[in-house]
């Protein structure tokens, strides 16, 4: 068992794996295998038992995995037993679908600080959090020991917000501006923008002709 | 110049150069290198001289890319001059925000009808759209020519109207709920689910032991 050099592809598959364990928990399911779990999320089941075999061996030969104990270790290779502190950046409407998003409270992240620069928003409601004015991120952040920021903020401010974060002692920062940020390399960052996925799903639309009128 | 087998990670990279390059020509820039391309998307540069290799050739040795040739050569290849339809499916908070966000008709993206199988919601009004009845799904979408669909529905739903879209001719699904679709091959897909993200952080925050507790 050797998690020193995992690749990070593996490591992303991760979450994708618990994910679907989780569905099959939810449906009263005991018991998966790696075809299963392949078939299931499209990839091949020697891909899965590769994956899972930089982190031990949870199967058994001929009964496949145990549900509720591949959950476990999956949740703890990923350190998500424990509750995660998020602040996010940003009242603006993706912010407000974020601080409703039940899914976030359901795996045990919680937004815990809601910061905007715009002065008609700040010190207003948004469900239990009062938005915070941008300029006191470092110092807030800081204080909640918050290790994760969440940036709903536009593009030409997203930089400026990461360096506030980083400031405050985040140490990961998933992003929904359209930019690459700049930030030290010990930061993880994650982004995610729906143009990137249409646009190469627009590609795909195209070239296999599909659509009649070209 | 040979698109035929080009690698869907070198497709996926193709949207995140145009969008580097979008920010350049805003700020007025001209001329751009494989190198400053690089180190603004943290990529290397020979991998994106690489990646834009299978495509033809767009640079002049020792003068760099013409930033808007080099665009309108990206945009051709991804087919985003044209103006793309999309359909959302479920009116909730994410809904809005979706049909709130101005970079999707920046980039020449429209949301054209709204779905959802919520009562109160059926026939009030998002921004210009009326919300229609998620069982219409297959005629109207088929009516109104859209070839993507947008999924902002729940899981439990995500799969019925993904079938239903389908049904309606669409052929590329962007499916912000927290599941693996099971899709005909040749309907393109891609997913939007920040848990996944967040969950490969927390792996990062605790392998590089920054969290001082433990």
């Amino acid at each position: 068992m050797n998690n020193g050099d995992v690749p990070d592809i593996v490591i992303h598959r991760l979450p994708l794996y618990l994910r679907a364990l989780d569905q099959m928990a939810e449906n009263g399911q005991l018991v998966t295998s790696s075809q299963e779990l392949g078939q299931r999320l499209a990839i091949s089941s020697a891909q899965i038992r590769k994956d899972l075999s930089h982190f031990g061996e949870f199967g058994k030969q001929g009964t496949g995995y145990d549900i509720e104990f591949l959950r476990a270790q999956l949740r703890r290779i990923l350190q998500v037993d424990e509750s995660w502190s998020m602040a996010l950046v940003g009242a603006g409407a993706l912010g407000h679908a974020l601080v409703n998003y039940g899914g976030f409270r359901q795996r045990n992240f919680h937004i815990d600080a809601v910061f905007d620069n715009d002065a008609t928003k700040i010190g207003t409601m948004m469900e239990q959090l009062r938005v915070e004015d941008q300029r006191y991120i470092p110092e807030r952040v800081r204080e909640l020991e918050i290790y994760i920021g969440v940036i709903a903020a536009p593009a030409s401010v997203a930089q400026a917000v990461a360096d506030m974060l980083v400031q405050g002692g985040v140490r990961a920062i998933l992003c929904y501006a359209p930019i690459t940020l700049s930030l030290p390399e010990d930061i993880a960052v994650e982004y995610i923008d729906p143009l990137l996925a249409l646009q190469s799903m627009t590609y795909y639309i195209h070239k296999r002709q599909l659509i009649i009128d070209n």
